[in-house]
């Protein structure tokens, strides 16, 4: 049983995922939604997207590093996309935390939940490409719904949407070309800056 | 972009699972969980532990099946494991729900979608049947950790969670003789009724 306690160990310490809150508001604006809500939205975005990708993936594979791609905030916790100082330390945090949280599992499993977490950040597999194009537009969704409210708190300039969106296109060149209508649409109405 | 407008009102439709609330807290007891949070981690659940399946399983499916399981209830709300006059219409008001909400979809998916939630509610396939042991088991691992919180609120008795886990072990006899020890012990520190 000692391999379940460990399983169930670092299955419990996820349930954090609940409190690691973003800046995204739900589409309704009501509040700020946390990891574990926009983990799921997006393996479903995955799930129902899968024939916008450029290459064929393989969508269980995508789903799953979907799923797992923050789980190392439960550590590191969320840096705000538009947060320049938080993302100059971010990487140095999230590497720390990975070890620790990593290390709760049979290490046959610890070595594979590293090896997807690696392979999200690389961007390199057609998985990850599409997986990162959803973690991008899943924010830009919402957000267009809540009519641009965390961009308008934050003074959110497009230039900025667009940097952070700049591998989007590798993901799905249809669905960037879909966004990026929404962006201006955004734009115009003042959501963003110039 | 028609088939994508179709899409895209789904994924937000499906926003609204983040505002579901369930009657479990989460580990540390500091608030009630959503669907959308449930769903993720089941699935996540999924993926530490298909190892423990009775019969293989393919795990990007079973995956699917536990992230949309509960998808109609953005339409129908959550029934409470232990309330038996919501438990009585449920099935009714999901089955209105699922039309409305499948008919989201471009009719190809809309009938994926629905297949996937008909072959979860079956549970014939090795699949469901795990997908259906995870979807009984989060509940129990949240409430052990919480000191049995949502138990003593509704006053539950070791019997109720016993019959709703009732065929648990098709999906896992390991992780059932993990559970079942789980409940024994909330017994004995009274979390639950005899």
């Amino acid at each position: 049983m000692e391999r379940l306690e460990k399983q169930m160990d670092f299955l419990l310490r996820l349930d954090r995922m609940k409190q690691v809150v973003r800046q995204t508001y739900l589409a309704d604006g009501s509040r700020k939604e946390n990891d574990a809500e926009h983990s799921w939205h997006m393996a479903v975005m995955t799930a129902v997207l899968a024939e916008y990708a450029n290459e064929p993936i393989d969508v269980g594979h995508t789903i799953l590093l979907t799923l797992v791609h923050d789980i190392i905030e439960v550590e590191a916790g969320d840096t705000y996309a538009y947060d320049a100082a938080g993302n100059a330390t971010k990487r140095e945090r999230e590497v720390r935390a990975a070890e620790h949280l990593y290390g709760l599992l049979p290490e046959d499993q610890g070595a594979y939940y590293r090896a997807l977490w690696d392979e999200f950040e690389a961007m390199e597999t057609p998985e990850a490409k599409f997986a990162n194009a959803m973690d991008k537009m899943q924010p830009v969704i919402l957000t267009d719904a809540a009519d641009g409210k965390s961009w308008k708190e934050h003074g959110v300039h497009i230039a900025q949407v667009m940097g952070r969106n700049a591998r989007t296109h590798e993901g799905s060149e249809e669905l960037w070309t879909y966004e990026e209508e929404l962006l201006r649409k955004n734009r115009e109405k003042g959501n963003l800056l110039p």
